[in-house]
């Protein structure tokens, strides 16, 4: 949960980062910037703010911001039906960016937030640079954040059906409630 | 047909631009921008420079550069075999910008490329600013071109076989023979 304000100040914040990554984005597109608490209601510490370039039925184009070490939580994009489930590539643009894969825990620079041991299984860092890319595959688990300066990215993907991701946190509801304010 | 020369100085010229318009390229991935000219020889007036972010076998993110008052040829996605044909939304980042799509002739800023208007049937006019959007399913026809300062955009789509889209152009080869100078 979180409020309109919050929800608001964010919005102004990840454009103020696109802007400074050199990403241009409308006045009039800025309210249509997603803020993601994953119903986890502490969204500067796991979250992600999303804004959509493009989603047609066959693809989708996306810049994600974090802020200063926000973390988006361990997922997979499974198949659904008779989809074959989504297959994302990212690009980095901007900022300190670590993703963590299937593979040898050598994490150096990341952390794992307080007290979520157990629902970050991966290990495996990969620290970005500006241009650098990941392609993940359909049940390919991924998570992702920033260090101190946030980070600004691509995300370029088939059909996107974010409320159909698998997380490995079960308190995570993908759907951000925002609350009016009294 | 282009030089060496010719394509090195146009992919330099592409990178400066994209840098312009706020859009990240390394160094290293300078030399990986296509430079087109569609085999009809003159790349300052029909061709376009292509940055690939991306192209798997299911969908494709690329930066395309057009020099001031270049124009790419008229063209179609057709559907090839069993693949639907090439979905594309572009979305506009820098510079000056005119898309040709079918309707009714409104044109008003752009113009014709000299001694080729029979292979520019599109007469439908829409000048974009940046962050404007337009999508194309597969067959529908369509050109555009760059006004005097030259034009940055986002080029998103499902997997690309650029070697099979149609051109109303009967002199186009959409491969590029670059010459070795002597």
């Amino acid at each position: 949960m979180i409020t309109r304000t919050e929800k608001s100040n964010a919005q102004q914040r990840a454009a103020r980062m696109m802007c400074e990554a050199g990403i241009h984005i409308r006045e009039d597109e800025i309210d249509a910037i997603e803020v993601v608490d994953f119903g986890l209601s502490h969204l500067e510490i796991e979250g992600v703010q999303v804004f959509t370039m493009v989603n047609t039925d066959r693809m989708a184009a996306k810049v994600l911001v974090l802020f200063p070490n926000q973390t988006e939580p361990e997922h997979w994009h499974p198949q659904v039906g008779d989809h074959p489930g989504k297959q994302e590539t990212i690009r980095h643009i901007w900022g300190d960016l670590r993703f963590y894969v299937d593979g040898k825990d050598n994490m150096k620079e990341g952390f794992i937030v307080d007290g979520k041991e157990g629902v970050y299984t991966l290990r495996h860092e990969i620290v970005l640079r500006p241009g650098d890319r990941l392609t993940f595959e359909p049940y390919e688990k991924h998570w992702f954040a920033a260090g101190p300066r946030g980070a600004v990215l691509y995300s370029f993907s088939t059909t996107v059906r974010d409320g159909l991701d698998g997380f490995t946190d079960p308190d995570i509801q993908r759907t951000t409630v925002v609350k009016d304010e009294d």
